[in-house]
């Protein structure tokens, strides 16, 4: 007897929300016994800070990690061990994050001032608040970074699973940083190549939003090559429809529901697929605005009107908007390309739909 | 036959000699790994900057890892395993300071640009050289972060060691940020109370210079309670020592051999044991000229003439160095207080008189 899509979906839904509310359980008693274990009043202040912030994520990488270890046929109530790597990546993002917006100088995340600009707000008897924010923020970052090997040190893995797992999560450390080193260079420049922009995205979102956490749970529920490769032919082109999703709400979208400025990726002049398909396309006249706005730190709404004006003009939006769909279909074709558990492929199509048409 | 000092202290430097050769291999191996693994520019780039910044190193807490070994026993060839260790902490170091500079603002280190000015000054073309050049060196220091835990994940340890050595170096690593914290807490508006300043000192320097890295040597020759304790009371005696030491040369040594300017601890307004001794003891025009000179941005080498003759006449510099006198002959008591290896505590004694007397 065959399950119905719809069942298997639900039925699939269900047990990832089990999957993260453990995740969740494990980041708050982490994190509870950290705090205690250090037992200092510096330390209790940092994790607060680092609470408050992990309060508002998404959970996106524990989902991809849980959804990767079910796709590889995982039953049953979570393991341990399998959330901990996911509350583990969630520690991660929380450092990558918080020193991401740090080096963007940005003032707002999930809707709340950034944590820096938080901390700096704390301290405005200091001598230079923003040095303080930005320096104390960058130590929190660190102290997620650390927690986040802590927890994965802390797991009951299997040696040989270990093993893989951690070079997994080694190799995302790297390409994270890789992609925000190439972001950093290009930020102010906005590169005119599509393949370069694309290379940053695959660096920065790609892989370390969605292959890497995915094959981290397939490895965990011992899938076999072939699944880590459809994870893999997967991960990457969600992770790319997801980053160009990101780039169009970004200058596009509603900040009530992104919790971001629609100014800053233009304003800040970053490197994004949609600009340098913009630049390819633009008249002389349009490429002269794009070269006055874009990177100009007063840019302010009505310049922003201006640019969005030009990116649909040039047919830069739509491009991008084809692109998503490209991508969309080319992760649902690797889903379809092996023989998958049903509800993981079920999910894996569900999550891709979720993640092109956010709105968030 | 009893061995003469002299010939004990000669075989014990030669051998550290020895070790020290083996961790500049491991590293230099470790790094061309990870640099030709991760197979990309960017990772090159960053890597080349941290080995530029590695190499000016005195490599003393590996120095200490060792002596920590050899003190609890450790004989012959050091083990690759040990050296490994040793070589981690060195890349921790480097995070750390490449992070510290970022968050002090500093120009100098060791003589030569500190890593965000030096890529500040490779990158002058940048719309924001020095936005840019602090941003890539948080990279490069988050790669060194990760990089030493992947060098100690690679080390063939004894899974009950490894356990104790990694406890101790989340230790570590806890008691630096809690250092670094109360550290930008306090800066620009010095502590007056010298118990405050000497926590700073204890967090910040003590263990994480000499305690930790000591302690680590010590569990990977199998070194019992006994020998844990002598090395954690010498360690902390002496990493207070030391840093008392480094006050006193940042406003008295000489820019020559310190590799740091003597301005930059006055005119940020570090809170150090030194300042707050100098503050207790000022008479109230010598309180109102350091309220008005220490962490004045602007601070020039005729106000630190200023500030140096005061924390000479108030006593502060010489009631400092009494306080690295007591420090140095409680470490040299810890020492005398167990039974160690005759080789250990030979090393033990001379190098708390090298980090004492130490002239840059």
């Amino acid at each position: 007897m065959t399950q119905s899509v719809e069942s298997q979906l639900a039925d699939g839904r269900a047990l990832l929300a089990d999957d993260l509310v453990a995740v969740e359980t494990i980041l708050a008693s982490f994190i509870t016994g950290k705090r205690h274990c250090a037992d200092n009043a510096e330390v209790s202040l940092l994790a607060e800070w680092m609470e408050q912030f992990l309060a508002g994520g998404k959970r996106f990488r524990p989902l991809m990690c849980c959804t990767g270890w079910r796709t590889a046929g995982g039953q049953g109530t979570i393991p341990e061990a399998v959330a901990s790597v996911a509350a583990s990546l969630e520690l991660f993002h929380t450092f990558a994050l918080i020193h991401d917006d740090v080096m963007d100088g940005s003032a707002t995340r999930r809707g709340r001032p950034t944590v820096h600009r938080h901390i700096a707000g704390l301290h405005s008897d200091h001598r230079d608040p923003n040095q303080f924010g930005t320096s104390a923020a960058i130590l929190v970052g660190d102290l997620a970074f650390g927690w986040s090997y802590d927890l994965l040190d802390a797991c009951a893995l299997h040696p040989a699973q270990s093993d893989t797992v951690r070079q997994l999560l080694v190799d995302m450390r790297t390409e994270t940083i890789t992609g925000q080193y190439l972001d950093l260079l290009s930020t102010g420049r906005p590169v005119q190549a599509t393949a370069t922009a694309l290379r940053i995205a695959r660096f920065k979102t790609a892989k370390y939003t969605v292959e890497r956490p995915l094959q981290a749970g397939v490895v965990l529920a011992g899938g076999d090559e072939t699944v880590l490769g459809v994870c893999s032919d997967y991960g990457v082109a969600l992770g790319e429809a997801f980053q160009l999703r990101d780039e169009l709400l970004g200058v596009f979208g509603s900040p009530d529901s992104t919790g971001k400025s629609t100014l800053d990726d233009l304003s800040d002049g970053k490197p994004t697929v949609l600009m340098a398909i913009a630049y390819q396309r633009a008249s002389a006249s349009q490429r002269g605005r794009l070269d006055t706005l874009i990177g100009d730190g007063a840019l302010d709404e009505r310049d922003a009107i201006e640019v969005r004006d030009i990116l649909i003009a040039t047919g830069a939006a739509a491009a991008v908007e084809e692109m998503i769909t490209t991508r969309y279909q080319r992760a649902l074709e690797a889903v379809d390309s092996a023989a998958l558990q049903p509800i993981g492929m079920t999910l894996l199509r569900q999550l891709a739909n979720d993640a092109i048409e956010r709105l968030q």
